[in-house]
């Protein structure tokens, strides 16, 4: 094969085909352009008055500070997997390529992240500044903070497959898996770190500040305000970008692998279309956000904007797949499927729009179930009446209510996208789920400006409390908070949904690729993994159990490290003088805790991901192995929804109450629902988000070990030693997950006498 | 065939083999015979004073009036359910025997339930009454009081399949399924409507005594208390008992209809000689369960009598699977599964030895996560410290751990009975998971008079506070309640486990079912529920949603009657006589408003477990069917585990702290820990349990209609009216559960306003 640029030169790809792979690359690189655009705009901002300043300014040390260490911490192990990578393909050319897109997932991952984080980090105190003139202003700059995240994402993630495709052809597949990889593993270091940062922060503030000292959030005499205002960053900013970035890679890889195996080149290159058609769209649909100074409708704003993409993205992919969608060897197709055009084949088209569909009934269920207004949340506020422990129940309850309905939506959008294939063959049927979650996350640009407008928001809600803006700005950032708090808790549904589809996907790429190594059928490989077999059911059974076992290590995790906050607080407000507000508060001690304990146990989690698979693999061999990807796609939905609905539900009651509902603040109810939103916020947004990526990194790890794991279907010494570190290495992460530090002992103990 | 006694007059079975029927049959009357000798030593015992008698006779009358009306109300439910099986047989005296074996499972499972819970409130107030004089007279007679319905456990269900077998001969299977779906639906019922009564009392009492009034448990003052009581029994004794009934007898027939399909009489017989084993070592490790008065050592008594029996068991396995397990006809087995012997196999030996091995591991688990003086509880305790939220947090990660670590260990267990039948086909597989179950429900009796001594001494303890017994008799009291927790908490472990391995061992006898009803061979259709197959898929995240559905609606039916609760107690408080103690509560309206709701709540999971299958079925077919009894296996597994074991750490982090620790009783600690109590209740003791029998009666039920599924392949206006009418009433349901009672929507709107 030729090195370089195999597509360009292969004559199976008409003129327009290359052409249009040109046009692709150049809306990605469109989409970046954009997002720069965007950033010099924010930037030109008025930044405020210098107390202002400041406080951004401690934030932005802080959260880079954070992702510098991060980085650093994960650079050695990123090198080393690039280097096992080299190893897991055949072919040399192949070797070097899925190395190098590794490499360049895992790069642009981190730079997703890092460049949304330190936009966001400009963009809140111009937030801040706008609202003391503006409240339409300030909501633009808000929300096109995002969106320089979202393009970023967009452009990256495709001009990243794009590239690939047109340098690999039809090798590709091999080399997409590492690009895929690199995005994956990142995103959960960046989930697992930011995650717990920011709970840790969040917790530590909350429970000295609100529950012991009753001070308001954000009071800057608490020493964790910073450190929280950091976290808010490098979790919902950084962490969800990363997250979502990986969504959409892994989603284009898994679409190009199934397309490739079932409809040759056009499989690959409508989806590149869609996407290119998405970028285009959510371009259009997020420059239209924008209020009026009277009506002060945030959030009906950002809906039109989302309504705009989507009327886009439809109408284009209707337009682009009745002219590219042409098989005359197929013939007229039997039903609608084809409109009864010959030749014409449709069936792309309406499974991307099953997932656009999808898209939007999640994003409704997610509001239902987590917003102020609706009933699951008044029921919660309502249950703060009479305890805690009430409180706590009915969320839980609410929680696991709009799993089961999320579950369901996912469910029959998977089966719509059957239904429009049926009668077809196995490999059609997979890449019209593929095709599903491409619609799915056509409006990435969108629900990533959406959802970093969350953190923005909150962080300029915060620089105001501490600035002392005067009531007017406050209210109009109060305001802007309370949606951004919606729109965050919106993008968490799809994200979770997503990496879902993105998971089935590649659960479905897993086969192919089963059925291609062993020279067999799909369906003859399809049969092998029946439910019915008891070493299917014993995977199945382990795959459940993990995301759990991983779940616990994250809470655990995060009660540490909101431990030694507490601490460190409470410490500081020993000092008369910072209680007093005389002094300024060693901010800067409890980033660098926060900082250090994060990093601290990103190693438990990364280990957990990918050993876990390495041992079932080699021991009960690649039936199990498709068992326990099933099992951890479906415990890993229904927990990931589960806590994080609650969460939102928890988080949303309080704020209502604080509305003034039920005796307002300072009552025994609102006491009950701060108690229920410290529980949920570790659940929402450091176990519950933390699934996603975990759940595609185990499904990527299968297919990579996938070589070795068939051809070592006996045990040998080499496997038998593989598993045996595997094993013990789990063991250890396991033991250490469950140990607490040797100060928060010590500190207990002296309690636990008196 | 001959109507009676086929068995009995088939040359195919030996005289020896005839014989061994007439003995197992002979065995289990025996067992009851000795429930009946307990029962007369029992009652013969000293009741105590007059004022002892009173409160006990008011707890039998409570527990009486509900489990009276619990019966009426599903009475009708239970004659329409028994009509409707006579038509889901084809012959006419299947369809009889199907229909009477139902009835007969159903009332054997009731009986179970209401002797169990007459004896126990019999058995406390003279527990009470001889603590006044002698520890270990006090834990013989609690103990044995749960023996009483241990025996009748074992008794009944051992009768019951031996006469079907002996009755039906190679017909037995299909009739064996409407014994065991009358046990399970009976078990749903007692468990559902058990749970829900016994947690409303229960967090009804302690938010209105304990939170807001700060005086003990069971204070006479409290109008709850004794429905606090009545609950105990219903839920813990009757609930309970007719839960491990089920799982007794439905391990019992899965075993048989795959002993049947695999291995012919032998097959059968085998499992039946086991189970009279097993009562036999019940007798003698129970009679033996007793300790000195200077020892007062409840736990090891316990422990001992329960490693007699084990022993014994095994002892007697091995011996008749020695003599019995020949045949000839398949010679020397190439490995040590026949000890070398020609023509002995011992397989099914060793699978049963495997699940005892497995009652011990999850009884060693269960004790790990939730005992008080464990790492787990420990961590619980000291979460105290920083709050309620943190308490919940660490909660929910000891509860997500425990999960983890059952799973594996089951999954495990099913791996070695795997192994020892490996090279063998699919069917003898299955038989050997079955035979897994009937080992670990071996000591079913010891396992029963645990748990039931749990709510007797718990009564006891109550009694003896409500009575004002002297110091040391209290103290006798309180150590055989703490005792008690723990037992209770261990039973709950098993009555999982051998949910699980009941519910795969069923799950296979559908597949047997599906072969044979379409003439295939088991393996043609095992490769049908592949996971990669899309209906599978859909049918298996739709099954994982439904354990998370049915706990939502229970804690929300928990909330509602607890909430009812509260305000009858706070009315009533409200009377300045009673607060005083001069005038005796209304104890009987609380009682009645229990009785009413726990009734009410019974509608809404009955259909869901009934009807679900049912659309599932219909809708998308066999294959999705089985993905979602998967699914429903899994996520129950694992949420039912969670829920079991979180709320027993809260509950023994609780009484850690009550011994003094952290500050003890009243510090703000133990406020924290109270609150975990309160949310670990509902999720302890109704949502966990209630999956148990679920998980069963979907898989029952599933199979039930399987003819039906497989004759309507393709929808017709009957199936689609059924499906429409399934659906309307799972909506309606579903609906219904979220409402909230007119009174609490009046009152609270009323609060909100102020």
């Amino acid at each position: 094969m030729s090195p370089f640029f195999s597509v360009m030169a292969d004559p199976d790809f008409s003129v327009w085909e290359r052409t249009a792979l040109w046009a692709v690359l150049g809306i990605a690189v469109l989409g970046l352009c954009y997002a720069a655009f965007l950033t010099m705009e924010i930037l030109r901002k008025d930044a405020g008055t210098e107390s202002m300043r400041k406080i951004s300014h401690a934030i932005r040390i802080g959260a880079n500070a954070y992702l510098h260490r991060q980085f650093r911490a994960i650079a050695l192990l990123i090198l080393i997997v690039t280097a096992l990578l080299y190893f897991t393909a055949a072919e040399q050319s192949i070797a070097i390529g899925r190395a190098c897109a590794f490499l360049m997932g895992s790069i642009f991952s981190a730079s997703v992240g890092f460049v949304g984080m330190n936009m966001a980090t400009q963009g809140n105190v111009r937030v801040a500044a706008a609202a003391r003139t503006s409240f339409a202003e300030a909501l633009k700059i808000a929300y096109r903070t995002g969106t320089i995240t979202g393009m970023l994402t967009d452009g990256l993630g495709l001009l990243g497959g794009t590239l690939i495709f047109m340098v690999y052809g039809e090798h590709a597949y091999e080399v997409l898996l590492g690009f895929g990889f690199g995005g994956t593993l990142l995103a959960l270091f960046m989930r697992v770190g930011g995650g717990i940062y920011t709970k840790a922060a969040d917790v530590g503030a909350d429970l000295v500040g609100k529950l012991e000292k009753n001070i308001p959030e954000d009071d800057p005499r608490n020493a964790a305000t910073i450190a929280d205002n950091v976290g808010d960053n490098v979790g919902d900013c950084a962490g969800m970008a990363a997250d979502i970035f990986e969504s959409y890679e892994v989603t284009m890889v898994s679409a190009m692998i199934l397309g490739w195996a079932s409809f040759g080149h056009k499989g690959v290159i409508f989806p590149l279309l869609v996407r290119a058609i998405g970028v285009l769209s959510s371009i259009v649909g997020t420059y239209l956000v924008r209020t009026s100074e009277e009506a002060r409708a945030a959030m009906k704003a950002i809906h039109v904007g989302y309504k705009v993409s989507a009327i886009v993205s439809i109408v284009g992919f209707c337009i682009v797949g009745f002219y590219y969608l042409r098989f005359p060897e197929v013939g007229l197709l039997d039903s609608w499927m084809g409109l009864g055009v010959e030749g014409l084949d449709m069936r792309p088209v309406w499974t991307t729009l099953v997932g656009i569909i999808l898209a939007v009934c999640i994003n409704y269920l997610t509001d239902y179930f987590t917003a102020p207004e609706k009933k699951p949340v008044q029921g919660v506020a309502r249950a703060t009446q009479t305890g805690h422990a009430t409180t706590i129940i009915e969320g839980i309850a609410v929680g696991y209510e709009s799993s089961v309905w999320s579950i369901l939506v996912i469910a029959v959008a998977i089966f719509g996208s059957v239904l429009i294939y049926s009668g077809t063959n196995p490999t059609y049927i997979a890449y019209g789920v593929a095709m599903c979650g491409i619609g799915m996350l056509t409006l990435t640009g969108n629900n990533i400006s959406m959802d970093v407008f969350g953190p923005v928001a909150d962080n300029a809600n915060g620089i105001g409390e501490m600035a002392h803006l005067d009531k007017r700005s406050r209210q109009t950032l109060a305001d802007l908070d309370a949606c951004g708090n919606t729109t965050k808790a919106i993008t968490k549904g799809i994200a979770i949904g997503s990496a879902v589809i993105a998971a089935v996907s590649l659960f479905n790429a897993y086969i192919t690729d089963i059925a291609k190594l062993t020279g067999k059928t799909y369906d003859t490989i399809a049969s092998l993994l029946s439910i019915a077999e008891p070493l299917v059911f014993i995977g199945f059974l382990i795959g459940g159990a993990v995301p759990l076992l991983f779940s616990s290590m994250m809470l655990r995790a995060v009660g540490r490290a909101a431990f030694l906050i507490v601490q460190e607080v409470r410490a500081q407000f020993q000092d008369e003088q910072i209680w007093n507000g005389k002094k300024t508060p060693d901010y800067a001690r409890v980033v660098s805790i926060c900082t250090q304990e994060a990093q601290g146990e990103l190693i438990g989690p990364g280990l957990l991901a990918v050993l876990g698979p390495v041992v079932v693999g080699l021991l009960l061999h690649k039936e199990a192995l498709g068992g326990f990807l099933s099992g951890i796609i479906l415990s890993g939905q229904l927990f990931a929804v589960f806590m994080s609905n609650a969460g939102g539900a928890w988080d949303n009651a309080k704020k209502f109450i604080e509305d003034g509902h039920y005796g307002g603040k300072g009552s025994q109810a609102h006491k009950a629902s701060i108690t229920g939103d410290t529980v949920g916020d570790p659940l929402k947004d450091t176990a519950g988000p933390a699934l996603n990526p975990l759940i595609k990194v185990m499904n990527l790890v299968s297919i990579l070990i996938l070589p070795f794991v068939v051809r070592y279907e006996r045990l040998n010494a080499w496997t038998i030693l593989v598993i045996g570190i595997s094993v013990f290495c789990l063991g250890w992460v396991i033991r250490r997950s469950r140990q607490e530090s040797p100060e928060m002992v010590k500190w207990q103990e002296a309690i636990k006498a008196t």
